[in-house]
């Protein structure tokens, strides 16, 4: 079977690793031919994922084609769908993702519980919403890893908002944020993992790492999986997903936004899982079983960011001292220039022991340092 | 850093897929553009790793080889470690161990326990050794899988023996095969895996699948660790080892060859080990520290096969059935033609119960066939 991937990020690399336990012929296009995961495929085309022309002859010598990346040109996708390529998710289920309008669309809909919101198209109708203050808003396209994304506190900081068609959304008073990653076949079958859930720096506020399991009850943990599942039938397509989920003090769950592919919050399952994401979606894609979801043991996942203020080839400090911990897998991305905030790699830890896990995980940040 | 791989097979399909963890650049040499690591390195090379010109010219553009299978240009690799290319293994541990006569002789040398052997130059030497009888004789050069290799059990069967330098060794009553591999890195440190048991086919007498960790006595597994460790200490190279050890029905061990590269016995290692074979020859390629041989879990692994009477494009029959065992964990291997008793992939089945990783691993050897 041929298949293809939109996209050569760190996502298409690790897919490409699983992709070797198969005989699936791989194909992947990118604008990049340094890209992590150019070397490792069968075929790498050079070329832009949102220029229409160039996905469809991508798509057209392929049988099936995935993304890892849903920045991609949808219009092609929905010509490919209609030629007979299978596309993993549906182009449907991109359109409905990608923008954030059509997503909260789409979780209001179906009623699965998401953050009150209005849509607003230019950055005077903020103004007309005064009371959804404190807010959060954010572009309906184009947005990715922080950026088109803005907390707008008071009246005084609607400035700093969006000029084009965004959603506010009222903020959660957050406790937990947890993913979960289900996996869908083409026969509707569903398989779920164990949600994950994310340690935020107090200070800086940033991501430090994610555990699995998350940490939360039974009754959470029931009400979070069928709400994910229903986000995944609702998109009435293959794939994988990861549903993002906020949990506020009071306990209230709410849906933060779904990615339909593999995700950064599924890095663990290399390790930590009997069926990995990536190998999940291969099976998908071949037509073969759903695997096993459950944890082998609990983990831990870092990512490796590009420090700030360095920018260049990167270097990285400490990186043997991390290769010394026991229980540490190390995954570089080979990324050619480091960033700041750049994902650089990633580092899981396996352990019996959840103490042990967070203070690995603790002395991991401590040690290794993305610089140039 | 730019390493090359002597041989494109599964070994170097996996040691690829481990490479895909650090930055390094690959290079691949083979005389098959279809084999099964071609597509996933940097560079593919299309030669014959026996030729001196091809595995020099191959050798210059790198700044490390390894090798994926021992036959080898070993004197390019010579004249490529005098002029300073790093080799794992090096170059004349290749040379004792590729020639089946030169390792005999070497384990004697630093007494290391084999069984006793005679090197017979041409076949009428044989029957001057009638006593050594019921004996292997193996051919120093070129046996590979099973071939050049030929029980004699008594004085009739000479004649099926080789007219060409070869070992007459002494059968031993083999109550148990086991191998356990060792890494040992450029400052001489070495890590040791838990030893893998093969289990035979009664009937058959073929390897039907391996269990880690092997089923001996702690007395037993001291013994068999320091002698492992021996074997590489006295072949005084950095690299990746496996040794295969027959326990005799007195308990009594004895070295039976020597692999000097990732190898069979450590295909478990990928998901029951959190540093695997792969990976840890990244690691002594790279200059990083050991890894953990720790096993996480104890693990089968079985080869899969190409059946008797069918040569041809591949069919894995029962794949699917393979696919819904909980605990297996499929390789493929990719390659284009399956012949009888050619390996096409495996299988490792990873429980925390011997018991249930018994039925499984026969579940499976019932259930997977590769016909054509």
């Amino acid at each position: 079977m041929k298949v293809g991937i939109l996209g050569g990020g760190q996502l298409g690399r690790m897919l490409l690793q699983a992709a070797a336990n198969y005989t699936v012929e791989t194909f992947v296009l990118e604008n990049d031919s340094n890209c992590p995961a150019a070397h490792l495929c069968h075929h790498f085309i050079l070329g832009d994922i949102t220029d229409y022309t160039t996905v469809y002859n991508f798509g057209k010598q392929v049988d099936a084609l995935t993304i890892e990346i849903e920045s991609v040109n949808v219009a092609a996708l929905e010509q490919l769908e209609a030629e007979g390529i299978q596309i993993y998710p549906s182009p449907n289920a991109i359109k409905i993702i990608k923008n954030k309008i059509n997503q909260k669309e789409f979780y209001s809909l179906h009623q699965i519980p998401t953050a009150p919101f209005v849509i607003t198209n230019e950055l005077r109708e903020v103004f007309q919403h005064k009371h959804f203050l404190p807010a959060v808003h954010k572009v309906g396209e184009g947005g990715y890893d922080g950026r088109g994304v803005q907390i707008i506190r008071s009246e005084e900081e609607i400035e700093l908002g969006f000029n084009q068609p965004a959603v506010l959304e009222k903020m959660i008073a957050i406790e937990k944020e947890i993913a979960i990653i289900v996996a869908r076949n083409k026969k509707g079958e569903t398989a779920v993992y164990t949600p994950v859930e994310m340690i935020f720096n107090p200070v800086l506020n940033i991501l430090e790492y994610q555990i699995a399991p998350a940490r939360i009850t039974r009754d959470l943990l029931w009400k979070v999986e069928a709400i994910a599942i229903k986000v995944v039938q609702k998109l009435n397509s293959a794939g994988l997903f990861a549903i993002e989920f906020l949990i506020d003090q009071q306990q209230e769950i709410w849906v933060n936004e779904t990615a339909p592919r593999v995700h950064n919050s599924g890095h663990h399952t290399i390790e930590a899982s009997y069926c990995s994401q990536y190998d999940m979606l291969w099976r998908i894609i071949l037509g073969y079983p759903l695997g096993n979801t459950k944890l082998i043991c609990p983990s831990a996942m870092m990512n490796i960011i590009g420090e700030p203020n360095y920018i260049g080839k990167p270097i990285y400090e400490g990186l043997p001292e991390v290769l010394k911990i026991d229980q540490a897998f190390i995954h570089l991305y080979g990324k050619h220039t480091t960033k700041p905030g750049r994902k650089m790699g990633h580092v899981t830890l396996l352990a019996k022991d959840e103490g042990e896990i967070l203070y690995q995980a603790h002395k991991i940040k401590q040690l290794l340092k993305v610089i140039a």
